[in-house]
């Protein structure tokens, strides 16, 4: 039988497949994780992808009853259903990959006119002599502008200190890095141009090494963050950091060498010396902020929550002990309130709804939501405490999004079909499985609308309490039984009631019907993984088209990356947290009203 | 018989004296240290005061054929020949007190338009609500624009650690200390506005403590460089700095740490707190300015003898280790050259020499020797090595200014009459005796032009070389005599040498004759101890009228107090620094017939 090559786009990879093997079946041979809930059979609709070039098997009437004509027409396809007939290249969207191949491929690409903050210059120095007495720095500053007309008026004083030996060494040629009037760091002329972008979550910092000169990101790395030791929510973190001065010292202290060693990480397998990279940005929330610039937190941990500072910063990378380029920056994008962050700022940037016209509700899910709503220029934001129940804390077989959760899930009668990261035996149910539960649950009418649980095959009691079993302990060879229990659904309504109850706040506060949205971006790790039509069946979202629905990823990490690329993204940042009005959602009129409707299922 | 009041004018010492007491003797009882050589027998011409107000004796004959009329007009008397007649006000010259009391008194005063680079300003802050949700930062910085008018952009990063405690605990009322765009401290409302400036020397520390708000300086202290124990000369100290890194970092170490005792010990005894101290001018040589720095050497100290910087510098006080105001800044003078520093600058600063017209000279003697030609706005500039001597080195009885040093010497046929510093019995020579003892000795014929000592009753041969007793052994009560040798001769005739070389280099580079020198004006510690007519006769200095020479003290040091008070006075310290010309002495057509010829005597 004939061998036909099929390459799969964006993850860069190729196989050979017979025309009697799915493209399903190609992409699990080459270790793509497709999401699949049915095994191939055509009913989970889970695995779709785009056919961008090459000849397929035409769709099958499964295919033409689940799949929008204008999908078909664009040549969105089932793997499972699809055969090839010829050497084709193909497209998987994020949303058909399990999470943590999705992780690996998004926010690769970024798209910003480059105008970083630092710039290079290879300058020839004359060599001196009994005429030409010039100190070592001011002959740099004087030949700067003399072969690049570049006026800087100083230049680092750790960039001073190895600056005199430096230019001996390569025989009077070097690299200048530049930012505003400053010369930031001296270097022999072959030097690379690298900056660095984090997005410094309560639980993982993601970090960024791109190239300045063309924008390219040459390395991303995944940590956690090591304060979770202190506290995994981040009032414990900021109670702790109060105790005293030391303790402030400690959380920072753990940051920066978690920092210091991702760097290391990102560096290494490029060839890369952290040396040349001369620009960091970083967002985070504010508290994130806060503990990572030992700045004051009581006043940020008590009524009205006020941060000691929102503004955007730019501090020497070096006076937080982050070893870089000698006198590189590190900026700081603008907070927008106590529990607004920069990272929220950072998803607004980066997915551009600060600037659209009409009306879009731009959310960021985690153990705090923001939610923002555009409202024809005028953005209203919130803050709400949704909880750690989407990251799986305080569900009883919670878990994170790691190999063995249960991360999608579907109830066919008595059957329970899952599919659990990298494909591992199950152990857990992450915050997109949890939300699948508990649709399907409500769908078959397990679930009443005020979260009450009824009679069911699989549901038992257990310690008092109903339980819905998701994977039986026969399932599991005798390991206890993964289970949702009826307080964990108390528990998921009084999340997604939070995270509801911000969205109808802001579209009342601004006169506005759901309806109005046209559309709704997500951003996040929780908020791309989890299965939109699930959120809006247990009304954690409103009940719109799914294709006013964009899930973007980590927004906030490329937000991050824009800013380090683009001077003029800074400064939409700080027209960003400026423009942005945060409402305290507690004094809205009628919070009460909205929030008991909001935590009802359906 | 009557008492009189007797005011001493500028120690601000008073004291009862009867009729048939001198002023010298009135002076005596005060322990004002006046220089007196003969011990009132009105031989030795140095005990001149200016009596301001009140009667006494009219001036003797002895008196009158010393003191020139103009004096006589103005009030000069010698303090053993006058008697009062009633209370008076007299003024004490510094050149009429001995070394140590002149210290005391010299520089306090200081006559510069206020312009310091920080101004602080109260500030009543509106305590916030859930309608003014401000960070505490841009609250500040909002206020500060609402209630003075002046625009911030940033507030420095520990000035942050501590202000939203500080704003909560002073009930919103503070006191923030701007420095252009930057707030840098923020304290309670009644703090105190201090400014420190640092002139440091090779072998001296002077440190002054000034109010920001009326320029009068409120302590001034002076304590020994520690850097001395790795060498008393700065070559020394620059080659063991090369070594390896720490012992850059050693060296370093030991200045801060000089500096922070200094800085307790000047704001202890007048009750004030070091973080009261929002900024700090520092002036020194160019080696001391990079070994405060840590700035790189090996270039410094090999020819071509380059700066690794020589523009003026601000950093942050803290970034060197200085304990005063959070985010204080230090300012640093900008350097000339390799052996031309920000002192030099400092000097020419201070004495306005450097916008004046006509053809000065001005000269800062050390174990280095700067020396500027002002020719009419045209300022070349030279630096002469002239060693240790003056400060006591290499000379056999030489030492420091300190109590027991001969610092004034007459020979009278056999006899020597000389004074030491605080009366102590003499136990060597400092530089200005040295001087005077050279002079006498050549004035007696003892030395020949060419330094050759020929016969005297008092010279002596000890180890195969002449020696002149100034001090025997027994007058001495059997301890070694105190002597001047032939080879202490050869080596102040080198050091000597080497400044009148200067002078004589930038002359004739400049086209210009002895004759046409206007002003001389001497600064440093030993410049202004030395008597001019002996710098004349050994030909250290060249022959001119003794009018036309000006002895100012620690000019450095009032330079960097200027620049303290000053930002114009600062950008004229760098227009001072862009505009001498620095001439490398040894490149000089006809040098060595120049230096043949100054280190003959006479």
């Amino acid at each position: 039988m004939k061998l036909y090559k099929i390459h799969f786009d964006p993850l860069d990879r190729c196989g050979e497949c017979p025309s009697d093997r799915s493209l399903l079946q190609v992409a699990q041979d080459l270790e793509i994780d497709l999401v699949s809930l049915c095994g191939g059979l055509g009913t989970c609709h889970r695995c779709k992808l785009q056919v961008l070039t090459g000849l397929v098997s035409p769709p099958t009437e499964n295919e033409k009853s689940t799949l929008l004509p204008q999908e078909i027409k664009d040549g969105y396809r089932l793997a499972c259903q699809t055969y090839p007939l010829g050497d084709c290249k193909v497209y998987v969207p994020p949303e058909s990959l399990t999470a943590l191949q999705r992780t690996q491929v998004e926010g690769l690409d970024i798209t910003v006119d480059l105008d970083p903050p630092v710039h290079s210059y290879e300058v020839e120095l004359p060599s001196p002599s009994l005429s030409d007495l010039r100190a070592d720095a001011e002959r740099i500053l004087g030949i700067l502008y003399d072969q690049h007309r570049i006026k800087c008026s100083t230049i680092d004083i750790e960039a001073l200190r190895t600056l005199s030996l430096q230019i001996r060494s390569s025989d009077w040629n070097i690299q200048a890095s530049v930012r505003g009037d400053e010369v930031i760091a001296i270097s022999p002329p072959s030097g690379q141009h690298l900056g660095l972008a984090f997005d410094i979550g309560t639980t993982k910092i993601a970090g960024y090494l791109l190239d300045l000169d063309n924008g390219k990101t040459l390395a991303a790395q995944g940590i956690m963050n090591p304060q979770i030791a202190y506290g995994e929510d981040i009032i414990t973190r900021l109670t702790y950091a109060m105790k005293s001065p030391s303790a402030a010292v400690r959380l920072q202290r753990l940051l920066i060498d978690a920092l210091n060693k991702l760097i290391l990480d990102l560096c290494t397998p490029i060839e890369a010396a952290p040396e040349e990279i001369l620009e960091v940005v970083a967002v985070g929330n504010t508290a994130i902020h806060h503990l990572l610039l030992r700045l004051p937190v009581a006043q940020l941990a008590t009524s009205p929550f006020l941060p000691a500072v929102s503004d955007a910063m730019d501090i020497k990378a070096r006076d937080l002990g982050l070893r870089i380029a000698a006198g590189a920056y590190l900026h700081l994008l603008p907070n927008i309130a106590g529990f607004v962050g920069a990272d929220h700022v950072a998803m607004l940037l980066s997915t551009g709804v600060w600037q659209t016209d009409g009306v879009i509700l731009a959310i960021d899910i985690g153990t705090n939501t923001e939610v923002s709503l555009v409202n024809n220029n005028h953005i209203t934001c919130v803050s709400c405490a949704s909880g750690p129940a989407f990251e799986g804390g305080h569900i009883k077989y919670g878990m994170r999004a790691s190999p063995g959760a249960i991360e999608r899930l579907r109830l066919t009668d008595d059957r329970v079909e899952y599919q659990t990261i990298a494909g591992s035996p199950p152990t857990g149910l992450c915050g997109s499985g949890i939300l699948d539960a508990m649709a399907q649950l409500y769908l078959a009418g397990v679930l009443n609308t005020r979260g009450r649980m009824g009679n069911h095959q699989r549901v038992s009691t257990s310690d008092g309490q109903r339980e819905f079993v998701i994977v039986s302990k026969q399932e599991r060879d005798g390991q206890p039984a993964i289970t949702l229990t009826q307080s964990d659904i108390r528990e998921l309504q009084l999340a997604k009631g939070a995270i509801r109850t911000g969205i109808q706040a802001l579209l009342e506060s601004e006169g506005r019907d759901e309806q109005d949205i046209e559309k709704v971006v997500i951003a996040g790790a929780f908020g791309t993984y989890i299965d939109i039509a699930s959120a809006i069946t247990i009304g954690m979202l409103p009940p719109l088209p799914l294709d006013r629905f964009l899930q973007v990823g980590n927004a906030a990490g490329m937000g991050a990356k824009m800013a380090l690329l683009s001077s003029s993204k800074r400064l939409d940042a700080q027209k960003i947290a400026r423009r942005v009005e945060y409402i305290e959602l507690t004094t809205i009129h009628d919070f009460n009203r909205i929030f008991m409707k909001a935590i009802s299922i359906g």
